[in-house]
């Protein structure tokens, strides 16, 4: 189960170049592609003649065209070709879905009817809800900041990656290496948690602490730090922003503050009921003496999501084979519950 | 659901040396071996003491030995040895199947009532049907032609095979780098389908057409060729003769015409429901200036195949995942479409 | 099924060191470890609070600590420390399974009850069962013999290892490159089988025979010697002496006759109902001209198994595929079936 009608991510703009893309979203085998106009276009990956995926086949100008027979299909799902016969019957179409390019992310919108068979113009007349736009996430496009990204796939249900973002008291356990630090003192944290409506906010003070290898390699730190972490969860994605400053040299409610920072995009799109797509970017400022430290925080990023993606898939097989139950609650899990009621209020209040 | 009673190719005769060959064909685990004195024998491949495939065992001049207590049984099926025990009870025996090897092809039948257990005389008293020779595929032994083939085992079952082997008009889309040629040329052919009793014949001419690089590899045309494709379908294999001549030099209708001959056998036999073994072999007359060259189109048709098996492989996957339905005809579809309503009969009269 | 409230093999001594060793018994996910005192433990392998396995952990002296966020748990099974929280919950335990090391194995008691969640004090209050000590491996730790031995896993379910260890008639055609010998001989050897309560008693003697390869190897036979096989088949594993002596040089009825001796361990714990965990070992009296020949025995031993792990994954592979029937029974079933009676008693009275 998961939320439908909601901006989803599906792919990184940089993705999608002169091959379609294949990718299960939301249960729903979609192929992706840009149109040799640069249009992004997002149909039901089967040709309805004789069901090759359409992703086996290739971009053209006008759309994409069947490796199979050659049937070409223009970005809204309609056949407009059908090499040797001249007439195309008007069912000749497939499933399109609305996408929207923004801040170098591929944006998806799906709604229930969709999956009801190909015809069904679903997208072709958006509801009110899905002409808005998707989400703005502006470091993407922030000169202070540069980002780099990638995609993982998880064998693991959507929830357990929320929960996993959600409670960053696991960095000292799961991740000593890099940005962990001392297991205790995450555990300690001072953590302020609120919810309104589809959004949860979870804020974490590490004040007075020890860098982590990350933070002392990426900023000159004079010493001991005050140390933040604002995760704001979304149905569809988080927005993480930690970072430093010198011990006492500023206030961490202060929005203007210096020091170091990373803002963090994580777009957690299910890809079945027990699989996902992780779509993440890393963006920090650089301090002017370090150019390129931007790109060891994102090299470091990936390893600590590695080592989440380990962590998380043992976690999905175990709850299959012992059977889900839910587990004891300890005093970390009050954000990651605020998230699980969210869903389970969407869910259960749509259809299918 | 496949048609029983018939003659399928089980394998080729150079398959069996000293080792036996196991090979599920029709659902049904059968072990094939050829015994010290050249008879070729199929039996279930299962010891009817503690269930080892006989295919684990060793064979012996009279007949194969279990691998695990030594259990020896002839051609036939009959167990004729227990070692360590003298008496040897009527029950030891497994299933046999008969089979018989011509132009180099081994061929099976399997009749509905075999699968009913060990002990039950399939094959042993064959009814007039079986009692009828396999099919002859002459190329095999006319001296005019060299032939090579192999076996490709498909995860996908076998009435999509027969699909695509009946519509050639994919050639251009999915072999544009052998025997493809201009697509839109492929799809526009003239088409003629016949269909009589368990037969579909399916004949296109490409006249006043470019050889395509396979042809013009393999025979020296002058110019233009005019091209022709004959399809005959049977239920358990199909032969495809296509070949050129120069353009306007000669009738496509004349059998006995010139130029350049591919002679295409097609066994394919379902293994399950979703896979299938495809049996395949390609004949062609070498010109007399280019001696090696049936040897090339043999290599270059085996790719030819691997191209069609990754096409066929993802449409499998694709109905598994979208389920299965019947998708839009389109004007290529006529003689598969006879071929599907053939198999429909044949299976729905029979029981199981 | 399997029966319960038995003592089985969950590990060698030397495989717990300082990781935790994760391992399926008995259908149950279980954590080993050895604290740093030396204490061996056996829980449930996850964590009460996210389910993450503790086998993810790592060892510390007083337990293990979940991987995640941290939890400590003793090898009672009670949590005893939830970093960051002051109150630890009762019911922050998980299920203990009482284990004892002896001979250098570890064994451990599982009761039916155990499974039926976390909390249950399973073993905590031992049966007059249980508080029995395991089964002596005496040649373990016995001056006179060497042993090695190594962890198998089968994809096949258990009682097909004991049929193939119960029957050793099929050394001949199994092992014809080590212990093997004539296939002919193994099959005739007069068997005696007896059997009582939960135990069955194997005994062949294989006289005025040709020394095996191995054996030739492994000892300073004059010629052609007498050659035993006692198997003595228990619930959770079979003790398995063979040997030789010089051909009419003593009795094969004297306990204490000399010759080449090999002692062999085979703990066979059911992992699921159709995989098994494989714990062998091979002990046996170097001579005094030959002290580096245990190791030699070891490895031949390790071939062997080896060889009749293949022939029987390939037998459960068949069943699976043609139905569990019961097949015919020859002369060298007698002992394999009535520990198959033995087994069948004892799951049927036992609810699950």
């Amino acid at each position: 189960m998961y939320a439908m009608n909601r901006w989803y991510v599906a792919a990184f703009a940089w993705e999608l170049q002169d091959k379609p893309v294949a990718r299960t979203l939301l249960n729903r085998p979609v192929v992706l592609f840009r149109t040799r106009n640069g249009q992004v276009a997002a149909l039901e990956d089967r040709c309805c003649h004789r069901s090759l995926p359409l992703s086996c086949g290739t971009v053209e100008q006008a759309g994409i065209r069947c490796g199979y027979h050659g049937l070409l299909y223009e970005p809204g799902g309609q056949c407009i070709e059908i090499p040797g016969q001249k007439v195309i019957p008007a069912k000749a179409r497939v499933v399109s879905y609305r996408v929207v390019e923004r801040n170098q992310i591929i944006w998806i919108w799906m709604s229930e009817e969709a999956g009801s068979g190909p015809g069904f113009k679903a997208g072709a007349e958006p509801d009110s809800e899905s002409d808005s736009e998707p989400p703005e996430i502006s470091a993407h496009d922030d000169p202070r900041y540069k980002y780099g990204g990638g995609v993982f796939h998880y064998d693991a249900p959507y929830q357990l990656i929320h929960d996993n973002l959600l409670d960053l008291s696991h960095l000292g356990y799961v991740h000593a290496r890099t940005i962990g630090g001392n297991p205790k003192l995450h555990m300690a944290a001072p953590t302020k948690v609120e919810s309104a409506g589809e959004q949860v906010r979870v804020v974490r003070w590490l004040k007075d602490s020890e860098p982590p290898a990350t933070y002392a390699a990426a900023w000159p730190f004079k010493g001991r730090i005050d140390r933040w972490q604002e995760i704001d969860f979304q149905v569809s994605y988080l927005a993480i922003w930690t970072g430093a400053v010198d011990v006492d040299s500023e206030s961490l409610d202060d929005p203007g503050r210096g020091g170091f920072h990373m803002r963090g995009f994580h777009g957690i799109t299910p890809e079945t009921e027990t699989t996902t797509h992780y779509f993440w970017t890393l963006a920090s400022n650089a301090h002017p003496d370090r150019p390129d430290v931007s790109e060891m925080v994102c090299r470091q990023t990936e390893m600590t999501f590695e080592e989440d993606r380990l962590i998380i898939e043992a976690q999905h097989r175990n709850i299959c084979r012992f059977g889900s139950q839910h587990g004891l609650d300890i005093h970390v899990d009050a954000g990651p519950n605020r998230a699980r009621r969210i869903i389970e209020r969407l869910t259960s209040r749509e259809p299918g």
